[in-house]
């Protein structure tokens, strides 16, 4: 997997020797993904160049930039680890708590006429307590990103990122919950134990199959709603995508036959969605005997890699594995959706040199544009549970907020999870 | 357990007329928690009066303002509530998330390389997210302040509140986690599984004696500070106090002769603590047979209650039981700590009145000045576990913050709670 890596790179103020610079990052075949004039006196700037690349690009880059004669590389910027001091996300007091009148009002003596109450009627917690804006956002950290299994705790910059966004996007309470255990019964059983605490439960990052069970006993056995991101999540965003595409191709989702490439969480969650959304067919891949089973079980059909790339008109892949597919696989005519990041199993340039109709990779199609609306929305309808239309809401809401051009919107933009909140609320049969 | 009401009344601009409404308070028995003026015209003042009262003064009361000539019952103020509604505590991001680049940075593909820098050094965790200022605060209902077992959810507004304290006061993010479950040995199963999101455990409002066992168990298992509040933080305080009373008052604690009555959580607590700091004789009463066994396994003596009331020099009472203790029962020079709020064993006036040569109530004596700052010493220091020297040191930083004839300060005060910061981080060995 690459990684960012950002770059300190000091220029002398000559004509060209930032665009020498850049030219060798070009040839090492890296792209930059953000540019910075951090400090500037009058002989020198100092940039902070961020790029995508792995260790051994490295190298080689460092000593042909140190090379150059108007150029020096002062060494790696701490630019991301700076941004995650102390962490990430922070529980602050909404009252003042400024006099003594009322911290006796919000604590004790005066809270015990709270706590009656909700124990008289249960859903006056609703009101009263934070619980319908807080949402458990759980892990065993058994598929961290692109990363694997590397551990809950190691796992927790993602959790809180996932909770800052919520928090920022959403104006709900993210609660990192970490459990080291990949038994799916026990992982049940403890998320389960503790879920009175939280209005929602989001299951982040717990690797397939077990992510399949643990979603299923606890929409089974809890009274709110519950999503594992990786399925749905990503689902949701992938299908406000595919309609963007089919508005602007004129391509009729349910007529067409969609191939799936890689039938973990995230290609599992598609081809669900799909199926939903009313796709008739729907092939998919995997090398996992029981994750073929498990797409038969839902309706979809087995094929093998060159049967997708033969058989179907627009191709998901979602398998992590950086150029699985060649130029020379692709169908004349063909739409692909290469969702891997930050590699896509083939580049949408690439895709389109071998003729494709139309081609993408995942780096916009990010489920950040989806959980913090859709838990939003869930949450203020007080929904028991997630429903398939309220999924489907999400994505239509996503895709009617993409600018012309674009598949989805930027994921900044505050109004957007706004209408996905407000498309969810309705979706659930919220009033008001 | 009598709980604050407030009422709201309307009095006319007339000379005395607000004098009588507060005079037949008084002759309801009634002590006036505070008085706000919260509208005002020419003719008419609405006055807001928090008592502490029954449901039977209530109605009393409320007939005889009624009766008075330039008075007039409006009803009941909310102001409790509204300091309640849409909870106490939330989530928020410490991060701007106002670009594209932060968003890439502080979540994927940068915060890539956080996690993969605290899966090489776990210890990163400490400095790259929250959870060394991450604090579960978990109930399971069981003795939700005096009003006993109502629920983990009719709980949550205590457990926010101490949220809202811990941040306001220490800086610390407390999540509340419910539990449905009375078991101690499933009760600490269930925290240890989701301990990892934490970097400490305060156990809250757990029944005796199921709380000494989930403690027991968890300082067993876990490698991070874990506290019973209701019986070290209750502990901690009261031994504040006593220090605080002994200086005045010339009195050794250690020589001294103690008689602690009711030995729930609280009262076990104060008699471990006091044992640890030193006293010799601690005399202990209480129904459980139980409780007197653990008592005496600490190093305590058993009495019942005549014998405490005739032997001890110093009697603390942790009863919950309004007016236990009678006049008569007092022993000339007898020091009385009738903690239980909000009703003591015996109003210190009355004691006084029996020949006590000192007596307070639990009115100031409040666990707040507590949690905060030993949380967050503890945490500072990274410390594994909470040790006596550490609550030792919060006691005595108590004291020695109290204002002249007071037994403790006020909890408003930040500089109280930073002082206690201090001292734990000090007796836990920290560093700087």
């Amino acid at each position: 997997m690459k990684i960012p890596e950002i770059l300190l790179i000091e220029t002398l103020h000559k004509p060209g020797s930032l665009a020498r610079v850049l030219t060798v990052i070009g040839e090492c075949g890296l792209v930059i993904e953000d540019l910075d004039a951090v400090r500037r006196n009058e002989e020198r700037t100092v940039w902070e160049i961020t790029l995508e690349m792995d260790a051994e690009a490295d190298r080689d880059l460092i000593g042909k930039i140190a090379a150059l004669p108007n150029a020096r590389v002062l060494g790696r910027s701490d630019r991301v680890f700076n941004r995650h001091v102390g962490g990430k996300i922070q529980m602050v007091s909404r009252s003042p708590i400024a006099s003594l009148q009322e911290l006796r009002d919000i604590y004790t003596p005066g809270v015990a006429r709270v706590c009656l109450a909700i124990q008289d009627k249960p859903d006056l917690a609703r009101e009263y307590t934070n619980i319908d804006r807080t949402v458990a956002i759980v892990t065993n950290g058994t598929a961290i990103l692109g990363l694997g299994d590397i551990g809950p705790v190691a796992g927790l910059p993602v959790m809180e990122g996932k909770a800052a966004l919520m928090a920022k996007f959403g104006g709900l309470s993210g609660i990192p919950i970490l459990i080291a255990d990949k038994d799916p019964r026990r992982l049940a059983d403890i998320i389960a134990s503790v879920a009175p605490s939280f209005g929602a439960i989001q299951l982040e990052d717990i690797a397939a199959p077990a992510c399949f069970e643990v979603e299923a006993e606890l929409r089974a056995r809890l009274d709110r709603p519950v999503l594992h991101d990786d399925q749905h999540g990503t689902a949701v965003v992938t299908l406000a995508a595919l309609l963007s595409a089919a508005t602007r191709l004129g391509l009729d989702i349910r007529k067409s036959s969609i191939g799936i490439i890689g039938l973990g969480a995230a290609g599992i969650g598609i081809a669900r969605m799909l199926i939903v959304f009313g796709a008739r067919v729907v092939l998919g891949t995997d090398i996992s005997e029981q994750a073929m089973l498990r797409l038969e079980s839902m309706g979809g059909k087995r094929a093998d890699l060159d049967g997708v790339m033969k058989k179907a008109d627009v191709v998901i892949a979602v398998t992590g594995r950086r150029g699985l597919i060649t130029p020379d696989m692709v169908r004349k005519g063909q739409h692909i959706f290469a969702l891997s990041n930050p590699d896509p199993e083939i580049e949408p340039v690439d895709a389109l040199e071998g003729g494709a109709a139309f081609a993408a990779d995942g780096k916009s199609i990010n489920n950040v544009l989806v959980f913090p609306g859709l838990f939003r929305g869930a949450m203020e309808a007080r929904a028991r549970a997630f429903t398939d239309d309220m999924l489907l809401a999400a994505a239509r809401a996503i895709s009617a907020a993409a600018p012309k051009g674009e598949l989805v919107p930027q994921p900044l933009d505050r109004a957007v999870h706004d209408a996905v909140a407000r498309a969810v609320f309705k979706a659930a049969g919220g009033k008001g």
